[in-house]
């Protein structure tokens, strides 16, 4: 390395300060010579909401700017952060502002990137600086920098994992204390494990944001947000968790992204998974990843998937990145020749798949479920029937050998409309991981 | 990037043509282009002891050199990849040459990088070019990239893991197939999954070169291999493993470095671990890894650790950030400015453990083996006594409470001297992961 780059410091520009920005800050203060290539990480300027609120470092000697598009521009700045968050508005403006004025790019922003991820990609090319992102996917679990970097030329077949903890803490405590998805939410906000709108992650969407940001570097394509398919949590139902749990299966919300034909599969939606599977065991706020290649085999990695530390220690790293001076595109290849990943038309799909269907409790009515299961051509893998409980009518359920979705889906509502039905049945696919 | 860099024809020299070789070759001839970064990975030279074998890629078209030396050296390669494997001999001498040439060198040679990385990163640093060896630790799972980039700065307290797929595929198979230790070997040699010399696997040094390499990236010091305390698997005996299994534990090789005082005490040894464990269910050649960090909590890397494919993709990794132009050193810091990782004295670190006592069927032998351990202060967890088998003798098993090391291999060192004790106690540590 040059003396000059050993000896530099490289000015630090932070917009949003809450729990990540201040990890940074209380990280970079103590620690300023924490990349091993040498030079300095100082913080030089802040951007945030309000000046004023109660931090657990001490701002009073950083230049303060109220518009972090402003603290991107300045000229007293080398490295602009952004912790702002959200697709548009500040954080994509002062983004866009950073790579036009040529200052490298560090954000935990996955909505910005799997969004804009693209442009962004363009005008940070153009400008020859780095846009890098690794906390905007799996907090301090290197997920980017394993599938940009270390299965660089790998053919990646497909991706899945857990990407989101609020879903799956919610998820886990369902299943252990018994409670509905609406108590459990509802706990969860009151001890800030999840947003009062929590919209994002039950949604699904958060989710889907940082699987499309994965696709796009591991088939080499750009983020097509657009194309996710996006099913939340919010429709698990208890009783679903627990017959599962009977059937040796956890539901579990994966995001997925999957090689299929000339263009790639990409969905975020609540799974069963066998219990003995690494990934229904990453359970609470832990985020997981399966990455399965033509020549690697399966890599799975695990951790916390957000908090201060993690997600700091992420931005720190991509800091550290910088100052090395690496060259490379911001996903596989140069942004002007990536196209938007393909989205793959699901219905051909086939897999496993659980159903419930309640039922009232009168002779013929199983005869009259696996008789439309069995004219769809959907062969019954296994069957529990429970005694009635509270809900009126009792519960068959089903789990199916691999079918194709859309027939399956023709079936279960061909079952719904069935006299002895009570509900809608509850068809949840089983991963085929 | 400049344009220059994007269509840069880089010139491989690679010495070593067994499989991770062969697999490098042809993937290079399919993907010279696979580095997003721009530019042409083309392999010119080889090298490797018999140019007329029969290989599954074709060498005819490529510069042939009798002597590593010689290729390392050549005026017509840009990186020297070094597949020759071992500590001294052929393969340092060649490294020191590209690295004194000025070439870039990328290796998979755990045992050169572990007992001699100070010396030759200082050589690279000297000479201003990288030294690379993801493929040393883990094959295709980034087990170097995530110690040394995703976490730096990061207060790394601790890493365990499973690091010789030989040993733990020989683990699995005595406990899934009730073999002995010398059959499993004997079958795993006769497929080609054991060496014919398997000192290095089973004696634990193989390991112990990998945990070397991961806790000088994870402590900021040089490598330091004559500090790791080895111990391998030769003298597991599957009657251990099968009374552990009846406790709940599985019997794996645990490759640790934990952060000790001003040191860290590295060690490879046989391990009780818990059967609902992440690294309990590491089964067959799989690695596993878990790093524990003061701000990122813990991390879990788990894959295949060896193999063609999987190794080669990890050079071909690095092959790829030699082309972007990252500048770091070898290790966590200038190499001058390196201490070896100081070795901690392991007598005072405490951990639970299992005992094995092999006694006659005699009345007061329990009582007997009960007093050693309370006048020692040990205090027993579990306990179990199984009916006579066809060894002489009858087992007693326990497990301990949290106790230290020393005293513990004291009081079963005096157990080993009862009169009704009929061969030297077992004693394996429990796994405080």
């Amino acid at each position: 390395m040059s003396q000059k780059d050993a000896h530099r410091t490289w000015r630090i520009g932070v917009a949003g300060l809450g729990t990540v920005g201040g990890g940074l800050l209380g990280f970079l203060e103590v620690r300023p010579q924490y990349a091993p290539a040498g030079g300095r990480a100082v913080v030089t300027g802040v951007s945030a909401r309000s000046r004023s609120r109660p931090r657990t470092v001490d701002i009073s000697n950083l230049a303060w700017f109220d518009d972090p598009v402003a603290l991107a521009q300045s000229p007293d700045i080398d490295i602009f952060v952004e912790l702002v968050g959200g697709s548009d508005g500040p954080a994509k403006a002062a983004v866009e502002a950073a790579l036009q004025a040529g200052k490298a790019v560090v954000t935990a922003n996955k909505a910005l990137i799997a969004e804009h991820g693209a442009e962004l990609a363009a005008l940070a090319e153009a400008k020859g600086v780095p846009l890098l992102f690794e906390a905007a996917v799996m907090g301090g679990v290197p997920a980017v920098k394993t599938v940009r970097e270390a299965l660089v030329g790998e053919d990646i077949r497909s991706l899945s994992g857990i990407l989101n903890g609020t879903c799956n803490y919610i998820l886990t405590e369902m299943e252990s204390a018994g409670s509905a998805f609406a108590d459990v939410l509802a706990e969860a906000q009151r001890l800030g494990y999840a947003e009062a709108d929590p919209t994002m992650d039950v949604g699904g969407f958060d989710a889907a944001h940082k699987i499309t940001i994965l696709a796009a570097l591991a088939f080499g394509g750009a983020p097509n947000y657009a194309a996710a398919e996006v099913e939340g949590i919010a429709a698990v139902d208890l009783l679903d968790i627990r017959l599962a749990g009977d059937l040796g299966y956890r539901v579990k919300l994966i995001a997925s992204a999957e090689r299929a034909g000339e263009g790639a599969r990409v969905r975020v939606r609540p799974f069963l998974v066998r219990k003995d599977h690494p990934i229904a065991q990453a359970n609470g706020a832990l985020n997981a990843l399966f990455i399965e290649g033509e020549r690697i085999g399966r890599i799975f990695l695990q951790g916390p998937g957000a908090g201060a530390g993690p997600t700091a220690a992420a931005v720190a790293a991509d800091i550290a990145d910088v100052m090395t001076g690496a060259v490379r595109p911001v996903f596989q290849g140069p942004a002007a020749g990536l196209s938007p990943c393909a989205p793959s038309a699901g219905s051909a799909a086939a897999g496993r798949a659980y159903i419930r269907v309640m039922v009232r409790d009168e002779p013929g009515v199983l005869a009259a479920v696996s008789e439309e299961l069995a004219e769809a051509g959907v062969s019954i893998e296994s069957f529990l029937q429970k005694p009635p409980g509270e809900a009126p009518g009792v519960p068959i359920v089903m789990t199916t050998h691999a079918v194709a979705e859309a027939v399956l889906e023709a079936a279960v509502a061909r079952i719904g409309r069935l006299p002895s039905v009570l509900e809608p049945p509850r068809l949840l696919h089983i991963a085929g991981i």
